[in-house]
């Protein structure tokens, strides 16, 4: 994988990394200004949870025709955020971020009138991923070259994003679909470097270390186990498990689990990528064809932590759409949203059968 | 309050709420059979969570049109939910429950081969309370009186199914307005008994203990009288305020906390729930005036578990809305929902400066 560092008109980084040498110098014609990135993150005391204020960010791109797609390489006339012509897998920093290298450091040590809420610059990285130039291609469509390619790119962002001074996380993920509120349609995926360790990630390592103190056991590696033999595997090979989670909280939910415990995707080796890149293509697969029209869909990968619980953790990556019916959206109304108590219209095991039912290739 | 229990024809109980004596003795003329329901919270180990599976919900009724609407009164040859012609605030059981307390009870320890994902019946109960028999109307025009008798409706029914064995936590709440989800207009709120701790209320008790332990400190209390006097305020009197929480999470959101710590409904005074439907619809307002059509919104009452943490909590209700701009929803994706990291695109203090500068009334 060969990656190449340049620049955009406003100074914010972009990457090419190509599978062969390529040369990529073009430049970003472009006359844009820099952004300032005001964002913040305030402490909720009741929760105990960091939340990032990104007020700056109201103003951004919202579905614009496909002509005017600024995902797509640059044409003559048409300069867009990738100067070059043709692509492989391009990363540069979201013009719009909701977490910033470059922030405003200037803040005050609390929200006004509440010293409980702690205040701190909103800190971090946010990065467009993309995974084609094909503007009309889908991840399940990329080929298992390409989509390896992509593996490679979300290791080497996690490596070099872990470290940064005042990351605390880096999450890779995909959101997929319209319905989703995908604001550009061009096949691209986000990375955020945090501040901080994510609400989810902190829960689960608790869990991880209460059951350790309650049974000496590996939380993780007693539901790999239990699940990689269980009716609820939809794919898998000799180093992935593909299931739907016993207590599945969205209506169509698959984990994807390698078979060796490792923290995060940088420590999987080459065969693991290819495998994962088989797995994870067929169950896109299985998604895009479980009704007449593809789901809609959100790919997490839950890494462990820059600086804590890393021996605690097992990477996963957590794949779920919220469609619950052809054309029936999962709402997350009063109990979800309002109490955290989830209530799901899906039954784990007739989700695995379905999905295992698909006729995929 | 003159509270008047009937049977549906199903079995389902249904209450009328009164003011003055009204003769509640209408039958329900349809020949409904009684329906099994077959819930089951499962354990997430991974997340220390209860997931509610329900998955007879699938065929529940989505968006009736308004003269087949199943909660408006019964009018001869078009029986509804409520068999009487009119009614003040009436509460039944739903007909389609996440949670029923005659719920099927024979259900293995265990998901099928994971013994960590506990199952246990989805006991519990979901009620509907319609806040009104007049189809058209919303909360925030119900008037002080009507206002007032739903309040005493919500005490009633946090007392009556606390007192039920096997209910951990009482929540009231009201889902308003299609954009999320609400699939009938009718004016109505939502009661859930559940068996559990609901994840929020677990994490704020949680916050609760780690102050208390820290600093010797009640967070609630200084919490409140932090934004108390503070620049978030939008509304108040002598015994609830109303703020926008410093690290809100949600575009519009407004906490109502009583002045004075108590743990649930129940314990208000008359003074005090008067009090609560003067700030309380003047905030409805607000919400329904700031753009130009009202906001979709959730409102959600956070109270005070059944049998524990009862000494640490404090009652308050969570108004929120997804609702970021005219016709831009908050969308939750990989951050939130995958991670549980909020970002949010609105400034806590400019939202209580624009909820403030609404002219209501």
């Amino acid at each position: 994988m060969i990656r190449t560092s340049r620049r955009l008109a406003d100074g914010r980084e972009i990457l090419y990394f190509d599978r062969e040498p390529v040369a990529r110098n073009a430049t970003d014609p472009r006359g844009l200004a820099p952004v300032a990135t005001h964002s913040q993150s305030r402490w909720d005391a009741l929760l105990g949870e960091w939340v990032v204020i990104a007020s700056h960010r109201q103003t951004r791109t919202f579905l614009p025709p496909a002509d005017q797609c600024p995902l797509c390489p640059s044409r003559p006339g048409r300069p867009t955020e990738v100067p070059e012509s043709d692509y492989q897998v391009v990363v540069f920093e979201n013009r719009f971020p909701s977490l910033a290298t470059n922030v405003v450091r200037d803040v005050p040590p609390h929200a006004p009138g509440d010293p409980l809420a702690e205040l701190r610059p909103g800190f971090g990285r946010c990065e467009v991923v993309c995974f084609t130039s094909e503007h009309d291609r889908v991840f399940a469509e990329l080929g298992r070259d390409r989509a390896r390619l992509v593996v490679d790119v979300w290791a080497e962002r996690t490596a070099e994003l872990s470290a940064l001074d005042g990351v605390a996380q880096v999450y890779c993920f995909e959101n997929h679909g319209e319905e989703i509120g995908v604001t550009l349609s061009h096949p691209h995926g986000q990375i955020y470097a945090y501040p901080f360790v994510a609400p989810r990630v902190e829960k689960v390592l608790a869990s991880v270390r209460r059951h350790r103190e309650a049974t000496g056991g590996d939380l993780f590696a007693e539901i790999v186990a239990a699940e990689r033999s269980g009716p609820r595997v939809v794919a898998g090979n000799e180093h992935w498990t593909a299931f739907v989670p016993a207590a599945a909280r969205w209506p169509y939910e698959v984990q994807l689990f390698p078979v060796r415990k490792v923290p995060d995707l940088p420590a999987l080796t080459d065969e693991e990528r290819d495998a994962f890149v088989d797995v994870y293509l067929d169950v896109l697969a299985r998604f895009a064809r479980r009704f007449d029209t593809p789901m809609p869909y959100i790919a997490s990968w839950n890494q462990a932590p820059v600086h804590e619980g890393r021996e605690d953790w097992w990477l996963h990556l957590q794949l779920f759409s919220l469609l619950r019916a052809p054309g029936k959206m999962k709402y997350l109304a009063g109990s979800e949203s309002g109490m955290g108590a989830f209530i799901t219209d899906t039954n784990p095991e007739d989700v695995a059968e379905q999905l295992r039912a698909v006729v995929v290739a």
